[in-house]
């Protein structure tokens, strides 16, 4: 099994961490494992680590990525890949991280026992102007470029209807974008299997404004019609573009799909602690 | 084509309309047009019609309902059939009902030229400790027995997650629903066609509280865990029983659907006329 | 320094930390302390306690009232007092109460040794067609008796504006209950200091109703306009009455205050680590 | 009477206004009127008047400014004069705007009679690390200078509590701006009678933050505590400053009033014709 190994380039403990993956798998792989590693060209650099490999992420080709860091981190290696990839959070909340580093022998042994699912999620298309831009696993966001200048949004859902809104921003989310910024600008939770985008509005101007849940087989066609001010688009906080009058932005499901390894699938396990900072009640499985 | 005659029985307005339907018909069937009544039973004794029939809702078996009166008749007239029924407003909102009584005469022969469409909506199935209740085609509400007196819910997605709640109620929405009681209490417009229920809580104990939207296929196993107090079921604002500890409530799609007429079906332009109350953009249409 | 002593009467716990507070007092009175009991008299049955006189709360005229139990039992004797009162918790939250009772005896020194403030608060004066209700610590709630049924509401501020309101309730707060039941309806905190009082809509029809604050010397003339239902109003969740259609509703600041006894008195800390469950900052005091 | 004259001085229809209004005031000059202009200097050349003379908006000193814009025209008049502004309505909303153009006669009329009120409402003071910036009459917002990055701030009030808030950003509101910025971002409608601060997290990371309503005399420290972004100071809308880590910035409230001429003085009708487009109910006034 061939893993691939990422981690966020200027981070000291997210370096250290993927310097221990290196030395575990060529510890296993020494015991005789079927495994081994090839690593992002940057990092490899910095390792200075020759055992192994190097390659880009879009040409590493293993069976599953290692990404160390935190969502961000993430985010920007799945814009990159459609290939599974298991998040070692050593960011502060990561939401989307598997494992902690503490648990990087035992998670090496369990993937190469197969001892893991991979869970598909949906991801959102973007075109400007026609233009393809690089999918989003968590959401794409329109915000006026000016800070507390109100933006004007016109869009469509399905061509059959128009709504007119004045706000900071607008998100397009997926399901799994619904626990991050769509939640902090008032959106709803979407459970992980829905088939939908939700579009939530930031600070609208109209106070009835409400969040909006649609099937992710739905197009939305959005245009910045503010005469003067410009807009910025920002996919998955990392790729972001100048939007302007004349621009037209397209969303729908992309047909590729992020594609995370799990070990632990209960998604409301993960919220409830992670979001709610709550402990579940014991009772919880098997119950009825 | 036999159409079903239902109206609010205590509501004047309803009444009168009512007799309307039932001399265009009348005219119309003189005229050679093929159509014909048959009458809620209670609504032929108010209005002292001899020449059609009378039935129960149950047991008319028309090709269409024609409901007069607000959401709340429609809803109850729903709860009696799964046949496609044709909202007349004489209420004050009627989000729900599908055109105003000065229409009716043309309403009429487009029924019987077949320039209309049946649209399919979800309904929410409920057991009470393993007994069917009515289906709800907005939503079920659990609410505490005693206003202002906090109520305690355990509930489970698929029996794999639970949480407990303290809060005034629960709502568990169909999207038909999500634009009427569950809006209010702080829940997101779902698109119709989305294969989704939404759960809302009503004032929550703890304010990161969020509405959660789950595929429609999942079930819902939600108790109540006060010790002392009861709670009420509440479907489609018409349906009621007390809930006690003990009981066990789940919740999921019902096979069977609500089967609306409509001459417009856009879901979205009557959302914006009739809660958000603004008239929609001109260039609503073709645009793209 | 005469104490008056109050617990919740069916508690356990709050009886027998009750019992400890017998103890200590005359443990300390023993050893020549200035200090003595007067007992509620339920309480003081439920004690066998002989060695010190009873009192219902009206009368027992203490420097103190020492108060065992939750939120509830607090706000219940506060409705019968303007003394000062010191909550001992051994309810679930007990935002309002100040010490654990494990922290009895070094408090009953602090009493004696005069190390203590007083904070006074607002309450909420209620007149029911001219009759004068309890006045509220925390809030007074007008809510529909039919759970999930609407209420109608029209209500005056200082007689020069009307607004109707469509809600499942309203609710009427002092800054003390602003974390209260009107933070779970979806108001905002309201600083302990402020001379203001805050209505807040539960569940409200038209979705653009948002939370009022006022000053609060305005008076709140609210009516139920529902012609067939009656509401129910509550008073710091513990005095009920049922609202009808001709009934009229005055509220305002009462004359008299509700008065804590306090060792820290920052309100702030204790909402975030009661309400927000968090850890407020180290570097909290004196930074600037 | 001496009247000042603003106008947006690229708004067409606003300078269109402001001729009419010079030629009134002439008009009734000629007629033996008590009445003169001054004219903001930069209109005054725009409209080619020479009769009456020009000054800056600072040493104008008329006993009222009659100012034609929008809200943000007035806004930016109110930073540069503490003296009576009558606004006049050309833009979409204006909500701080007095009347509309079309009344301007009998406006001019009222005033010379002498048939106004002074409205005083509170201001916002700001110093940015000992510096005074210009007041606000609506708000300060500080927000993140790179849409949908997250900032993080810590503020203190009055010096005894501080909150860590990660969020897009933070708005501190005069009861004059509840009803602007402040509510988009989810906050509560302050009576404009009321001594109150407002602070409202725009899109805050922890959904549990809630606005907080505070005493105007408190005094709010605040710091941008992101090692690496910056943050946008906006004032009013207008006024701009890039704030970074080391800065401090403090609130509180104003020495100084923002003065509005009024003829109606009900804040809560505009308040509901503007912001919740509902008309009044028709027995508004003198029913208790």
């Amino acid at each position: 099994m061939k893993l691939g190994l990422v981690a966020h380039p200027k981070k000291k403990e997210a370096i250290m961490v993927a310097g221990e993956v290196v030395e575990l798998v060529h510890k296993m792989e020494q015991d005789g494992k079927d495994i081994s590693l090839v690593i992002e060209k940057e990092l490899r650099d910095v390792l200075g680590e020759v055992r192994s490999p190097g390659a880009s992420v879009e040409k590493m080709a293993p069976r599953i990525i290692i990404c160390i860091g935190g969502d961000g981190t993430l985010l920007k290696t799945l814009q990159r890949t459609a290939l599974p990839v298991l998040g070692v959070n050593v960011g502060s909340l990561g939401f989307l991280m598997e494992i902690m580093p503490k648990n990087l022998k035992e998670t090496l042994e369990e993937l190469v026992a197969g001892n893991y699912t991979i869970e598909e999620r949906t991801r959102l298309k973007t075109l400007l102007n026609g233009e393809r831009l690089p999918d989003a696993t968590n959401e794409a966001v329109i915000a006026t470029s000016t800070p507390s200048k109100i933006q004007e949004f016109e869009f469509y859902i399905d061509m059959g209807w128009a709504q007119v809104l004045r706000a900071d921003g607008i998100i397009i989310s997926t399901p799994t974008g619904s626990t991050s910024y769509a939640l902090s600008a008032g959106g709803s939770v979407l459970d992980p299997r829905l088939n939908a985008l939700e579009i939530v509005p930031i600070a609208p101007f109209r106070i009835n404004s409400r969040p909006i849940i649609i099937p992710d087989q739905s197009t939305i066609s959005l245009k910045v019609t503010h005469r003067a001010r410009t807009a910025q688009l920002v996919i998955d906080g990392t790729f972001r573009k100048t939007i302007r009058n004349r621009d037209q932005l397209l969303f729908t499901r992309s047909k590729e799909k992020t594609r995370f390894v799990r070990f632990d699938t209960n998604f409301y396990r993960k919220f409830q602690e992670k979001i709610l900072k709550e402990r579940p009640p014991l009772n919880m499985k098997g119950k009825y």
